[in-house]
Order: structure tokens, then C-alpha cells, then sequence
């Protein structure tokens, strides 16, 4: 009988080749996706269970319930949709133009119940289910020491890889049927700029981490086969320690306006 | 001899005692975190090892340098530094009037090396240690149950309890050593109306964090000290499942603009 992970790996290699893997609105793999992915299945204990490369969205937020618990923020909920979405920065250049917005450089009309239009880039992330806790760990770290600091291993030995790379503009709302825009359209080409930026930061922390996923191989085999010696144990860890150094020097991620935290405990 | 996870625990009850916890740039623990750190470290297999309520802040980027491996976004780099930060959303009004700002309504001069200032809203965010893999299990679960997905286990039973609920909006750039700013002063209201809102949402999911970690403490002292037979761990299974559902019926953020992913392993 099959082990339940090559099961379940065996299963999902299927999905992706009969490509309905991708329930999101897309509905197939992102191509940037293609060469991280290959390079995790080709490794006898991960597989991917699910990945976005990344992207850029205006998001028209739901009709607002007039109780605070309904009243959530960003919520889809009754009549929320996505006014545009890409994958591709090559495909943003003057989103604005073909869109039906009306500027409004003050008097804003808001309220309780506005629903404003949200402006946003949204960073590659990728789920990778391990055979075992011992490999969920070696993946995890990988991708701290690349620089994904959101990362981290859910349930079932899945790990979720995340970076913080993001934008969160409230750029408009709507009022009457009309999207009124609350900035300028030179502000609009300026954060589709950055947003371009951010693609590029994003895919060459990608790459990053597919090589450092790439490295893994070397470790391989011996996770799922049986209980490592001593020796070997020793050996792993001075190959998974002098990895993450050569990966921390090409990783200048180190300073990110992310939090500052006290850690105690590592 | 002490057990090692109590050695530590009982060395960061001591600091978060003399008040030296916290090394972030305020310097204590925030106020509004200190009911759930107090409940967390109540439970004998848990402990905080660091935390932030959630913060508005305002981030001037760092001085850019010319080669695209240092040219990161929103580096700190050299002279990157906060213009404002607040934990306190009493704090926020008007906040811009309190700055040196140009307002600059078209002609933005802006470059590769360009340094920009960003208003940002960061949610709450914890680290729990826990005494064993078992624990952190449960307090992942038990956050993600709560709305927030980007929980993550990292090394040693750390459990990083995440929530996605930012901003991220530029709202200008530094030049000549003016801060000169690309949105109009009624839009920097509207962001702090905004940045409020989510911080009330932020302080609703924080509540509903502690009713949930306040909860585990009846599935306490059988996590550490013995192995479970298969009855208790039925009964176990049976009321998390119970809290669980609960605390979903509770969680309204199943509706939020987080990216749709295909999940075909649990």
C-alpha cells in the first residue's frame, strides 16, 4: 500500500497536469509559478498545494451590513468584485485609462457605509505540504533565510511561505453608481509604478527562493527513509548552516520596514 | 533540574517583571496586549516571547543606493526613519497638521533613487512559545479559528499569530529636504478614518484572540505531562472542535479580500 503522502502527492501531480489544480479566479497556475514549482515536486518529500506568483488588484469592497460584526473591512460580502486584476506588471500600464473613474479632488461623500476601492499589490505566496515535521522545518527555514519572515508551518506539515512586500491604497469610492477617485491620475501612474517595482522585488525573491529550494535536494532522501545518526544529523545540520549563511549574504532583506521585535526565544 | 521550556519561561516572566521585555522602539509592552500576554503566560505551557498591539506609522525610506540589490522598497537602509508612530488610535487626529508638509498636487519628481514616505497601518502581532508541539497545534489552530490566516508555526513551538487586515499607502516623497506630499490634506484624513476603523477592528480580533487562548487553558496540564490515552484524546478532539466551531460562528473574516487559494490538502 502507498504511503499517505505519495498518496496524496500522487493525486495533486495529477491535478496539476490536468491543470484544474488552481481553484482561484484565474483558474490555472501563474507562469512565474512554473520552474518553483517543478523544482519542489521533483523533490521526493514536498509538493505544492497551492501558489500565487503574485499580483496587482483594484477591489470594490461589499455592501456594508449596518451591525459592526458584518461591517468588516475589505470585506467581498454581498456585491464585493475586483475592478481589475493582473499578474503580469508588463499588463498595468494605464489600468486607470480603461476604467470608468470620475476624480474627485475633495469633498469626499463618506460614511459608515462607504464602500471605498482598494489599490493593491499582493506578494507571491506558495503552500508546500512535507512528508514530515523534519522536512516542513529544513523548508521553513529556507525560507526565512531568503527573506519570506511571514512564513511559517500550518497543520499537516504544510508550510505557508510569505513576504511582506505589499501596498494598500484606498484610491476611491462608490457613490451612485460612479467610482469616484479620491487621488490624482498622476498619483494612480505613481503607485502603478511602485507597484511595478514591487513585482520586480517579488520575482527576484522568487528566484531566490527556488534556487534555495533547489539546495534542499542535497538533503533529501535521508528525511523520509529513516532516523538520521548522530553523524549524520551533525552533517546535515553544518550543510543546512553553511546554506543559510551563503543565502542570508544574498539577501538584503535585512532592512525591511518590518516591525522590530524582542526575541528572547529563538 | 528545571525542564528547559520552564528555565525560559520563567526567565521571560522576570523580564516582562522588570519591564526590559520589549526592545522595539517604544521601549514597553503595549497596554492593550497586556490582558492576553497575562492570560497567555497564566497557562503552564505557554509563553509570549514578543508582541505589538498594532500601529499606525508614518516611514520615511532610507537613502537608495544605485545598485538594485540595495535598492529595496521601503528600506531602512541609511536614514530611513519614522516620521510618527502611534499604538493609540486616540492619538491620531490631525496628526498631519502636527508635520512639516508640502502638499504638491501634480509634478512629482520622482526617480530611481527617490526616497518615499509611507502611511501604514500594522496589525496586532504575537509570538507564543510553547512547551511542545502538541500546544503550539493547538494555539495555531485555535488563530486561525480566530480569523487570523497568517498564522504560522516557526522553530521550537513558536507560534507567530499573524492577521492581514494593512495599509500600506504612499503618501509622498523627501526632496531638498522637504517632505513634499502627492495626496491632499482631506485624504490623509480619510486614511486616519481608516487607519482607526482598523484599529477597532484590529482591538475586536485581539478580544476574540484572548477569549480563545483563555479557552485552551481547560486542555492545559494534560499537554505536558503525559501522553494521552486514546480516550482523552476523543474527549480533547471533541471540545476543540466545539471551541472551534464557536469561535467561527463568532469570525465574520471569512469574507475578507485575502487572495482565493485552491486548497486541496488540509
Amino acid at each position: 500500500m502507498q504511503d499517505p503522502f505519495d498518496q496524496k502527492k500522487s493525486y495533486i501531480l495529477q491535478e496539476i497536469a490536468s491543470s484544474v489544480l488552481d481553484a482561484s479566479p484565474k483558474g490555472t497556475i501563474d507562469e512565474p509559478c512554473w520552474p518553483i514549482i517543478q523544482t519542489i515536486n521533483s523533490h521526493p518529500d514536498m509538493v505544492t498545494t497551492s501558489s500565487c506568483s503574485g499580483r496587482v488588484s483594484v477591489f470594490l469592497e461589499g455592501v456594508k451590513q449596518s451591525d459592526a460584526v458584518n461591517r468588516s473591512i475589505g470585506a467581498k460580502g454581498h456585491e464585493g468584485r475586483w475592478l481589475f486584476v493582473s499578474h503580469d506588471p508588463k499588463e498595468l500600464s494605464g489600468w486607470y485609462n480603461r476604467m470608468n473613474f470620475e476624480y474627485v479632488s475633495s469633498g469626499f461623500q463618506i460614511g459608515a457605509s462607504t464602500r471605498y476601492i482598494l489599490f493593491k499589490f499582493e506578494p507571491l505566496i506558495l503552500h508546500v505540504k512535507c512528508r514530515n515535521t523534519i522536512m516542513a522545518n529544513r523548508v521553513y527555514q529556507a525560507a526565512m533565510a531568503c527573506g519570506f519572515r511571514e512564513s511559517g508551518i500550518g497543520t499537516n506539515d504544510i508550510v505557508g511561505i510569505r513576504i511582506s512586500i505589499k501596498l494598500d491604497i484606498p484610491i476611491g469610492y462608490f457613490d451612485n453608481q460612479i467610482f469616484k477617485i479620491m487621488v490624482s491620475e498622476e498619483y494612480l501612474q505613481l503607485a502603478t509604478k511602485l507597484a511595478e517595482d514591487r513585482f520586480a522585488e517579488n520575482f527576484r525573491k522568487l528566484q531566490q527562493l527556488e534556487r534555495s529550494m533547489e539546495s534542499l535536494r542535497v538533503l533529501s532522501a535521508e528525511a523520509s527513509s529513516h532516523i538520521e545518526t548522530k553523524e549524520e544529523r551533525r552533517e546535515r545540520k553544518r550543510k543546512e548552516g553553511l546554506e543559510r549563511q551563503r543565502l542570508k549574504r544574498e539577501n538584503d532583506d535585512k532592512n525591511s520596514t518590518s516591525q522590530v521585535w524582542s526575541k528572547l526565544t529563538k
